[in-house]
C-alpha cells in the first residue's frame, strides 16, 4: 500500500520479506518505508499510516479483502475509487510516458507488418493469436494483454478472443493485439481479408475506414469526449449500419489500456494536449462477419497525432 | 458478478454486450443471468440480486470499485472477504480438479527437463527464463504466470524474478517457474549448479533436499498444517540454517497458484484427501546463493502423492 497523505511522506508498506528489492527499486528514495512480518496483521499497520476519520481515494483493483482490512482497522474512515472521484488524474501524459506510449504503438505496428505475411486460411484463430502474441514479444513488449483474432462470423462479436475456429479463404479476420512495452500499453486493431473481399465487405471495410477517419480528425483540444464518439458514429449511422455498432469509441490508455477518458455518449470532459486513447469504432454483422478499426491518438497543442501508423487498407492475406 | 443467496437461482450479472457469450459458455444451464447497459448503473442491477441488510463473502481479489458500489448501492449490506470467512472452502479439490493438477505439474516437469539440456553460462536470466516460459506453453500451459530464474547471489532472494545478470559458471540458479493448463495451476522449483558445484552449494543442497523430503513425508489426513512446515524446518535448523529459511513452507494451488491451505507455524487445520499445496524450502545465503525445491503434493487417504516427478538430485547445466 502506497498511502499518500498530507500528514506524512509518502509511505509504501511492504511485506518485510520484500522490503529489500523495495528499497533498491528505481523511485525507493522518494519514499518511507513501513513493513510487516509474516504473521502479524498488516492492516494494524497500515491504520498507523492513514487518519482514523480520513477521506481517501483507492485503486479501482485494489483488492475487496484490503479494503475490508482497512474499513474494519479504521471504521470511520471512508473511501471512493479513483476512477469515480478523480476520472482524469492520469488522462494527460508527460513527454516521457508519450515516448513509451509511441514505442509501444510502433512495436505494434511491425508486428501487423509482420503478420500479414503469414499464413492464416487453414490454420486455426489461435495459432494466428499466438504468432502475434510472439512478435509483440520480438518486438519488445514486455508482456502481451490480447492477441484477438475474430475470423469470419467470429468478427461480429466484439468480444471475441481466438477460438479453434479454422480460418477460410473468403473470409474477413478481425486482429486487436496489444500488450505493454516499457510499462504502457499498445492496442490497435486491423481487419483483413483472407483472398479478395467480396462487395459487401469492402463496402462495410470502407464505412468503418471513413468513420475512423472522422473520429480522428475531430480531435483536437476543447473538443468534449462525447464528439469523438459521435463523429464517428455519424458515418456509420449514415451509411445504415448504427445498430450495428454495438460499443463506445475509444477508451484511454497508459499503464493500463483501459481507463478515462472514455470516447462515448454523455462524456462531456474536454480533451487537453497530451491525452492518449483509442479510436475504434466497428460494424458486427451477426452470424457474417466483422470490421473494425482502432489506432491510439494523442491530443497535440493544435489538433492529433497517432500513435499507429500502418495504412487503414482493407489487406489481402494468404 | 456472481451472486448466490438462498433467496434465488445462483445469478450472473454480465454488461449486456457480454452477455451472448456468457450465455453459451459451460456451465451456463445452471445460472440465471442478469445484465445491464453501458451508461446505466451496474451496481443498481446488482443490488436487486442481493438483500438489502444481507451479509456476503467476496472474492479477495474482488475490485475496490465494485465492493464501494454494492456498499453505496446497499448501505445495510456487510461483506467478508472469501479467504477470512471461509479459508478451505476450495481447498479439497475433487477427482477432475487433481487430474488437471497433475496434466499441469507433468507439464511443468517436462518443461524441466528439457531447460536443463539447454544454455545457461553466458546468457542473461530473462534469456533462460523466456525459454523456460516458451517450453511451458510448448508443453501446454495456456498462460505462464511466473519463470524466476535467480542465478548466483540472486538466488539468495526469496523473491527475486529474473533480470538482466549474466549467469557465470559456478553459479547455483534457482528455476521457479509455473501457470496454468486447463485452468488449474503448476509452481515447481529446482535448483541447478551451472558446471559441478562447489562443497557448499552441495552441503546446502544436500539439506534443502533433506528438509523437502522430511515435509513431503510428514503429509497424511489428520496432521495439521503447521506440522508439514515443521518437519521441513527442523532438519534446516538442525544443519544450522534456520535462520536463512526466510519463509513458510507452502501454499494451496488450484485455479489459483496462492491459496489456503498454507503450511505455516499458527495453522492448526488437519489435512484432508484432496487438498494440494506446495512444500517448499529454501535457503538463502545473502550475497552467496541460494537453494530452494519445490513439489506440488496432494494428501490420498492414507498419505501423500507427488504431482512433479523430476529428480531432487542437483543437476548439473551447460
Amino acid at each position: 500500500m502506497l498511502a499518500l497523505t498530507p500528514d506524512a511522506p509518502p509511505t509504501l508498506l511492504v511485506p518485510r520479506l520484500e522490503r529489500g528489492d523495495a528499497e533498491a527499486a528505481v523511485g525507493a528514495p522518494a519514499l518511507t518505508f513501513a513493513d510487516w512480518a509474516d504473521g502479524s496483521d498488516p492492516y494494524a499497520v497500515a491504520s498507523d499510516l492513514l487518519r482514523p476519520a480520513g477521506r481517501y481515494g483507492i485503486s479501482d483493483s485494489a483488492w475487496a479483502l484490503h479494503l475490508l482490512g482497512l474499513q474494519a482497522a479504521l471504521p470511520a474512515s471512508s473511501y471512493r475509487a479513483l476512477t469515480d472521484c478523480l476520472p482524469m488524474l492520469r488522462a494527460v501524459k508527460g513527454p516521457d510516458e508519450l515516448a513509451r506510449l509511441a514505442a509501444a504503438g510502433a512495436a505494434a505496428d511491425r508486428a501487423y507488418e509482420e503478420i500479414v505475411h503469414m499464413r492464416f486460411a487453414g490454420r486455426r484463430e489461435t495459432e494466428v493469436a499466438a504468432d502475434l502474441a510472439d512478435l509483440l514479444r520480438q518486438f519488445g513488449h514486455e508482456q502481451v494483454d490480447f492477441t484477438v483474432v475474430g475470423s469470419g462470423p467470429n468478427g461480429a462479436n466484439p468480444h471475441h478472443e481466438a477460438g479453434s475456429r479454422v480460418i477460410a479463404d473468403g473470409d474477413l479476420v478481425v486482429l486487436d493485439f496489444g500488450g505493454l512495452r516499457y510499462g504502457y500499453g499498445s492496442d490497435t486493431t486491423r481487419t483483413v481479408s483472407v483472398g479478395e473481399p467480396n462487395a459487401k465487405q469492402q463496402e462495410v471495410h470502407d464505412v468503418v475506414r471513413a468513420a475512423q477517419q472522422a473520429g480522428v480528425d475531430a480531435v483536437r483540444p476543447g473538443v468534449a469526449c462525447q464528439d469523438i464518439d459521435r463523429a464517428a458514429r455519424a458515418v456509420i449511422t449514415e451509411a445504415g449500419y448504427g445498430p450495428q455498432f454495438l460499443h463506445r469509441t475509444g477508451h484511454g490508455i497508459g499503464v493500463t489500456t483501459h481507463e478515462p477518458p472514455y470516447m462515448v455518449e454523455g462524456e462531456t470532459q474536454p480533451l487537453v494536449p497530451g491525452m492518449c486513447f483509442s479510436v475504434e469504432p466497428g460494424v458486427y454483422l451477426a452470424g457474417e462477419f466483422g470490421v473494425r478499426i482502432e489506432d491510439i491518438v494523442t491530443v497535440t497543442d493544435d489538433g492529433v497525432r497517432g500513435l499507429n501508423t500502418t495504412d487503414h487498407g482493407l489487406r489481402v492475406v494468404g
